[in-house]
């Protein structure tokens, strides 16, 4: 990787932070941040404007230039990369290390007295604004809303917005109508005492409309907005996708329908003056409900007496509790995904003594065959395909200048996932293609543990995700090992492969309560840097649970795996499992044989089979 | 219990609501919070006013008093309690309810257009006053400070403000001198670029002066402020306290000392006064660090450009980390403690088969066997002791109304401690007299599990104390049981028994990292209404621990009981306990034997050791 050249481009974009044409007044410093207007977690290519101004290009990173200064702030699992992407115009902010300003601190620390600092408000969330516009104020510096993005002006051949056709869900994917679904938010909104409710997530929308896109890689999402009032529907949307017939029957655009339910369709770009409109309308006790997440655009739009911000929307925790459709869905994609993984293992056991094949060849392969599987669309995520060392690089994606050969000496992890029509998966094995080391045997065992006490708890009702992230490092912890990630994220149902409000981390206290519905990922690992990581990760499904007793009536939860992919027993310390995280994966490959099998079978996938009922045969404990 | 009648003082209130002798505008509405100027958890009886005015004397509560209304806000321990001592001009709003409004709700929801809101600057912490302000103002109304506190003017047999001799501490107790503590917190001033601090808790007074008072029952302090400069000591504090010449002596006062160490003693009354003009006299970039639950009229008299606010002092934070006197005293202590509990529960197997013990009887036994230690003090909260049903009430204290005779047919749960000049006690212990049933033994022996769980853990330097909450419970949510309280606090070496940075509670996120040197309690516990209590708690010391593996060099701890009093085994239903919880049982019942048996020994207490060996035998687990 050789750094991207910029000194050109932070010479021309100096010059707009002073132009005219851009800028009421003169802006010292200039922020790019990572994110879209919807603050989303993937972005198009043509938000990649922090990219494409620095050449750093992970997926977390704040860039600041100034007069004098170009910085960018990233987490520790990016300095490396962000390092050889930039060059020596920029100066490397190590998140995280003790010694690292924040960028509101450096600010004040560089800025000549008086300055303004410009921010595109599209692109900066509310809460964001509200810390840094303090932080800069009490320094004597002011926080400047740019309208026009300063790098789109520089930004010469910057691709076009996506736009690409839509998907319409029916019923039997989603469980319930889009009707439904804004009656229920409606009467969300009554019981706020709210009149309006502004949704500016791209997962919220599709999720809401029964719809799905491609606007975004991965994420079967699609660039619009919608204000949903007690008696009115507004999509934000651009594009001739609504004149598919499909999607006009699917909204009954053409239907004569009970006024509350007509959509009127606008254009993506006037969002922001029908905002303002609605917020120049308003009357006392007439209030709007946004995202505290939303941009700060959309936010000030509301005054401010107007203004109901949540950090969760009702949308985004319907969203998380997958109803029976849905939660069928996402069984039968993930019996398609095992049979998908279960031919690729049966594969690469085969090829990879042969030392012919690559991380590339072997993330290429999983692709082919899940896009051989029913209802597939694209994958869920940037396959995570690394061996021995790469295995230690938690986000590592395989390019031809790190792509390893898989051998039969070192650790093979595949973190991998796709999406189906019918829902979303995201799926972790480790394997050894040879014959591991006592001691790579000993930390999977450990890793193991710690999937199986998230799996196997039970918990209250109404307890929050983060409380059972120790669980997952107990083991670890004893013998003095731990991970530097979280235990597990929400899974969308054909939808983002994270998304809120619930998930398992101890870094996390805000979030919402696991509920009988949810899907979350369960995936401790542990990572030996220079040498080789080991995650095991299956989605779960959170479920009522049996127990003996029943304090005040609360109910029990715990989890049920979706993932139906074998864990490699000759990584498996035996003896240092009890005999009842021995039961669990007993029972757990017991259940893949019965289901995966049927399913291989069914296909006639038979090699496949021969591979997963050799690679369940029960494990025995030796007393 | 009969209520407090209440009719003529809120009538007496209503006038002095509206009379120009105390407010500059009438306020028609008035906050009684529970707290005193130094936002204690336990109080003087002058401080009790929200007691007085409500007749509820519980230690958490709010009052309102408006024109038309008495209401009174407390959570889930105490709505029977307050219930049955508030007459009937009072509402009782019961927290953690979903159809509780909160205190600003129902304000907003009874007051006239424009209405003032008055509350005692000095009570009310400066961040509830900041939330509070800002949700009346917005419905229009005003937050305004009564300078002299309403109830004190219709109070008017209200005790004097208790004004006890200091104690003074030499090193061999504190490890540190008061100058070198004040040494420290200048450089940890100097660090954070701040010239001032102002202590107003007042655990955090009497650590950093090496000082205790007996100001409030149970917690060695005295009522003091203090304001360190970089060159100047003042310290606030009223009566002939400071003419003992031990005092006089250990402060230095009459020495010839380096300016920086001499001490101002000022009256306590003048804190606002010198703190104002302090405030007025400071030039750019002078920084006052004061905690942001200090007083809100504290925190107000230091312009806001000047303040420097976090959640936790430095002061806080240093204490909680014992060095090795506090350790060693914390030790002596808990061993004194375990001999009287010996003799306690020695006394109690011989005396409550005559049926003649009551709960009363049993907790001034405790505290007679206590005080005939060495360095007794007095005890360190109001003693717990509970048979039978009155075991599940949480925070339960007998008194004559409720007291109940032990007996061989219910469990007996004692929760105490002392304060011993060189350390601070608290210790559960759960007894059954006679023969405990087999669900008994089942709910005791998953606390049990829980207790160990926690105690034995081993966790990553660095790991919050929120974090192993969860393996407190682990045992009982496998069976549908849980506890509805949180699993640890700090407690002080010769200091209030609860402390802050650290906890062990799924309540809080913001508690500090555990570090080797703080001293936590570990407490799962298990109620049924209207049957029995069950805990088991022990003071725990948070030590380095050794591990087979060191990742990322960050070091592991774990924690050792100071405690060491026997728990008993005839509730214990072995067959529930893994090797390793049974053998951790065993190893610390040989401890108890080795430790308080010498000293039994030592104090010639023949029978009390020959109990404690006769209670910690060694468990056997069928295989």
């Amino acid at each position: 990787m050789s750094p991207k050249i910029t000194t050109e481009l932070l010479k021309q974009l100096r010059q707009v932070m002073k132009s005219p044409k851009y800028v009421q007044e003169p802006v010292q410093a200039y922020i790019v941040p990572s994110g879209d207007a919807h603050q989303s977690e993937y972005i198009a290519p043509c938000d990649c404007r922090r990219a494409f101004i620095s050449g750093f290009d992970g997926s977390a990173g704040t860039a600041i230039v100034t007069e004098q200064h170009a910085a960018m702030w990233t987490d520790g699992r990016y300095f490396l990369q962000a390092a050889h992407q930039m060059d020596n115009n920029w100066t490397l902010m190590k998140m995280g290390l003790k010694d690292t300003p924040t960028q509101e601190d450096w600010l004040v620390s560089v800025l000549p007295e008086g300055s303004k600092v410009g921010v595109d408000p599209f692109i900066i969330p509310a809460d964001q604004w509200k810390r840094m516009s303090k932080a800069l104020r009490s320094a004597g510096h002011d926080l400047v809303p740019v309208k026009e993005n300063l790098i789109d002006t520089i930004w010469t051949d910057c691709p076009q917005r996506p736009c690409k056709p839509l998907i319409t869900l029916d019923l039997s994917y989603t469980g319930v109508s889009w009707r439904d679904k804004i009656v229920a938010l409606r009467s969300k909104m009554a019981e706020r005492k709210v009149l309006w409710f502004v949704v500016t997530a791209l997962d919220e929308v599709a999720w809401l409309f029964n719809l799905r896109g491609s606007d975004v890689e991965y994420n079967p999402v699609f660039f619009a907005y919608a204000v949903i009032g007690m008696n009115t529907i507004r999509l934000f949307i651009d594009g001739d996708r609504m004149m598919d017939p499909a999607v006009r029957e699917h909204l009954q655009l053409d239907s004569t329908l009970e006024p509350e339910f007509k959509i009127q369709v606008m254009p993506y770009g006037s969002i922001l003056s029908e905002l303002q409109a609605l917020g120049a309308g308003l009357s006392p006790k007439e209030k709007v409900w946004l995202s505290d997440k939303a941009s700060y655009a959309l936010t000030e739009a509301i005054p401010k007496a107007y203004r109901y911000l949540t950090p969760y929307t009702p949308i985004c925790i319907a969203k998380a509790v997958k109803n029976a459709s849905e939660t069928e869905g996402m069984r039968r994609a993930h019996i398609k995904d095992a049979v998908a993984l279960c031919e690729l293992f049966n594969w690469l056991e085969k090829e990879v003594p042969k030392g012919t094949v690559t991380e590339i060849i072997a993330a290429d392969k999983a692709e082919e065959f899940r896009s051989q599987q029913k209802d597939f669309v694209e994958l869920s995520f940037a396959t995570i395909s690394s061996t021995g060392p790469n295995g230690a690089i938690i986000h590592y994606k395989p390019v031809p200048e790190t792509n390893r050969t898989l051998s039969v000496n070192e650790i093979y992890l595949l973190d991998s996932g796709a999406q189906y029509k019918d829902g979303t998966t995201d799926v972790t094995r480790t394997m050894h293609f040879g014959t591991p080391s006592a001691y790579e045997k000993e930390c999977f065992t450990y890793v193991l543990k710690g999937h199986i006490a998230v799996s196997a708890a039970i918990f209250p009702n109404g307890t929050k995700g983060h409380l059972l992230d120790s669980f997952a490092r107990s083991a670890l912890w004893d013998c003095g090992l731990d991970y530097l990630h979280g235990t597990g994220h929400g899974v969308g149902s054909f939808l983002n492969v994270h998304e809120g409000p619930c998930g398992i981390s101890y870094k996390t206290f805000a979030d919402e309560p696991l509920e009988a519905g949810m899907v979350v990922s369960d995936e401790p690992g542990y990572y030996e840097d220079g040498s080789f990581g080991i995650r095991i990760e299956n989605v779960v499904l959170v479920i009522p649970a049996e127990t003996k007793y029943n304090f005040k009536n609360r109910g029990s939860l715990t989890f049920e795996p979706l993932t139906l992919v074998p864990i490699q027993t000759k990584m498996i310390d035996v003896n240092l499992l009890t005999q009842k995280e021995c039961d669990w994966v007993n029972d757990y490959h017991q259940k893949c044989r019965e289901v995966i099998g049927a399913e291989l079978e069914r296909q006639g996938r038979h090699e496949a089979l021969r591979w997963l009922i050799q690679e369940t045969e029960p494990l025995v404990r030796v007393q």
